[in-house]
């Protein structure tokens, strides 16, 4: 946790001031071993970075006075489109993209997705949002990325992907794609990367046509986890 | 598991046969649901690729002929140098790395390494090698990488760094680092990541002594895990 995010509603807009518990309170005490008179760095949840002087600190509480005079770093121009992979991945990733600075993430479903990692409670709003929160404290950022679920391929091929890859460019993340994906592309990009066991030829034919083209990563298989940031770091 | 990976000793060089218990058989026969006379990718580990032939498949063993005609991709010309993380990041990075296909791994103490970790038995020859193991044979790759362990700041700056960085570039990440990490560069690199909470300034102006550069990647801070993809993506 390298900044503590405060709700909105949290705040007292009069008073500047913010009470703390739980984790965050823990935090402070346990890890930080901050004391009264002490600053923090805080974020407020789709605003701004600030900083939070302690006014009081026990067992139950901590009570900030915070001021927020910085803007949350910039995101990467970066759309993911990431076939849902299995639900213990899902979540460790939500947290990495989000501190990695992708603006927004759509789940997509493919033919080799598990269709039973869709009934998986990792997919629920809170679930997602609490994973995401946990990756942009950690980076510093205030602003979570959009994120959007799409099961159907059919349909997220022809009504949603057209509008995601408009005026961007598309790549298709793919093992034996027809070059290496490129570095330092200083455009906004929407990268696609499929399932565990890759897509299947149709799909990889569908995306075509609409525009992706297909970058891939050398010979070796790759998990998905070290995936996303390998990209990232490469495209970036 | 993308090849199934045989020691050197359980083959019998004469016949190319070889029988292969516990997880691999269960591999074979309950993800991959391989049948006698099915062919398997299988790799010797330290030397060549191949296939496998199914000769028998039963609940206690996997016979397979076996020939390895095809040489193990290549490895990166990146030598890393990781200050010691906590012991479950450790084990998961170690497969991480391996599979990335680094070509070898210094694990280093700094000030801000956490003394504790040194006992850990995630340190172990053994418990190393099998997470190594995981991770080339995910990338299907059959050359793990070298691993040392090096514990002391000061003989390791001047006694191990001098020859690990000789003839290469040599890069310091850190968050506030001269500039941001170079993009495809085509040399062999040593590349030194520091621990949670960072180099103190001592060791950054030592390594600078030597030779380091210091390399950001921009303002965000990073978990180690998703940091070594995204330079290993970055650099090559």
């Amino acid at each position: 946790m390298n900044c503590l995010l405060i709700e909105d509603s949290e705040l007292d807009l009069d008073s500047g001031r913010v009470r703390l518990t739980g984790r965050r309170r823990r935090h402070a005490d346990e890890i930080l071993r901050a004391c009264v008179g002490d600053t923090l760095r805080v974020g407020l949840i789709g605003g701004r970075l600030g900083m939070g002087r302690i006014l009081e600190l026990d067992r139950e509480h901590l009570d900030l006075e915070v001021s927020f005079a910085e803007e949350p770093p910039t995101k990467l121009p970066l759309r993911l489109v990431l076939a849902l992979p299995r639900p213990p991945v899902f979540r460790r990733l939500l947290s990495t993209i989000a501190s990695l600075g992708i603006e927004s993430l759509l789940v997509a479903g493919t033919a080799r997705t598990e269709k039973s990692f869709w009934q998986s409670h990792v997919l629920e709003e809170e679930e997602i949002r609490a994973r995401l929160l946990l990756g942009i404290e950690q980076s510093r950022d205030t602003i979570p990325p959009v994120v959007t679920l799409h099961r159907y391929f059919e349909s997220l091929v022809a009504d949603v992907l057209p509008t995601w890859i408009d005026g961007r460019r598309a790549l298709l993340a793919h093992p034996s794609g027809d070059s290496l994906c490129p570095h330092d592309v200083n455009a906004p990009v929407t990268l696609f990367v499929g399932p565990e066991g890759g897509f299947v030829d149709y799909e990889i034919e569908r995306l075509r046509g609409i525009g992706f083209e297909t970058v891939g990563l050398g010979t070796r298989i790759l998990r998905v986890e070290p995936v996303i940031p390998m990209l990232v770091g490469r495209l970036f």
